[in-house]
């Protein structure tokens, strides 16, 4: 598994690096109730994500963050590390998944695994790659399933010959 | 189509209350850079999402929103009345996709629509309602299409006999 420490040593990954079944892993994230408040207000201002004492009342059972705030967190994460792809991550959709709430107190990891690889027929300087990135609790229970439909650029040529050079550098 | 009236009315639908094929609209928001650069540097920090000048030498050929803003707008503005449901908006998971770039100066409206049904068997005072929301710009581009497995309430018998009275209300 590559984690933070490729980042960290520049390494990034271009379509021709990428393999599947490669995995990644991010560094960690602690969300609290102020955050989980502040996404809400601004984002999704229902009760169950504003206040403990209201969410009690419904299927949350207490404070629980807007699917969406996991979904941007796994984001920030995989993009200061997590996910090393050369070009930066560019998602063109993907299927989402929140088997679990996540709570206050909860401490976030990302690990990403490459499903699928496809390079384009129509653009040679890139390709599509499926990556499952899975987010969990400190408890290692999965509060999120993303698999994401991503725009990887090939390694650019340096003999200035072929299509690849050709093209439009990605990033 | 029903939009922002019916929330103001205080119209809020149960599962019962819904038919496929039945539409709902969202009042507008407008996105400005600002936004779009505050939203990146908070969670999806990457050269086109934060600076107009960097982000022409890539891709998108310009300042673009992280489709994670693009997400957490429409959830916004449906939880606004965009899509006024009982229980407020619950999603367990969905499917997205980013066919075009949000732009500063973008005005975003969502439209919703029912696309399948499925009463809970296990719980029957609810459901899984299956919405397709397109988030569109000024110029009816789809920036964003959202399909979304949410969690609906059916309405509460008042009478006190059967499951759905027994049930835990949700919202």
């Amino acid at each position: 598994m590559i984690g933070a420490g490729a980042e960290a040593a520049g390494r990034r990954f271009y379509l021709d690096d990428l393999h599947v079944g490669q995995r990644f892993a991010s560094a960690a994230h602690a969300i609290d109730e102020a955050q989980i408040i502040a996404f809400a207000a601004q984002f999704d201002p229902q009760p169950f994500h504003l206040d403990d004492e209201a969410a009690r009342a419904t299927l949350f059972g207490g404070l629980a963050a807007s699917g969406w705030h996991t979904a941007a967190i796994t984001m920030r994460l995989n993009v200061e590390g997590g996910l090393p792809l050369a070009g930066g991550i560019l998602g063109a959709g993907g299927e989402i998944s929140w088997p679990k709430a996540t709570r206050p107190g909860d401490i976030l990891v990302v690990e990403s695994e490459v499903i699928d690889i496809k390079p384009s027929r129509s653009r040679p300087d890139r390709g599509m790659v499926t990556v499952r990135s899975d987010t969990r609790n400190q408890r290692g229970e999965i509060v999120q399933t993303l698999m994401a439909r991503l725009v990887v650029p090939r390694r650019p040529r340096r003999d200035g010959t072929g299509d690849v050079a050709a093209a439009t550098p990605v990033g």
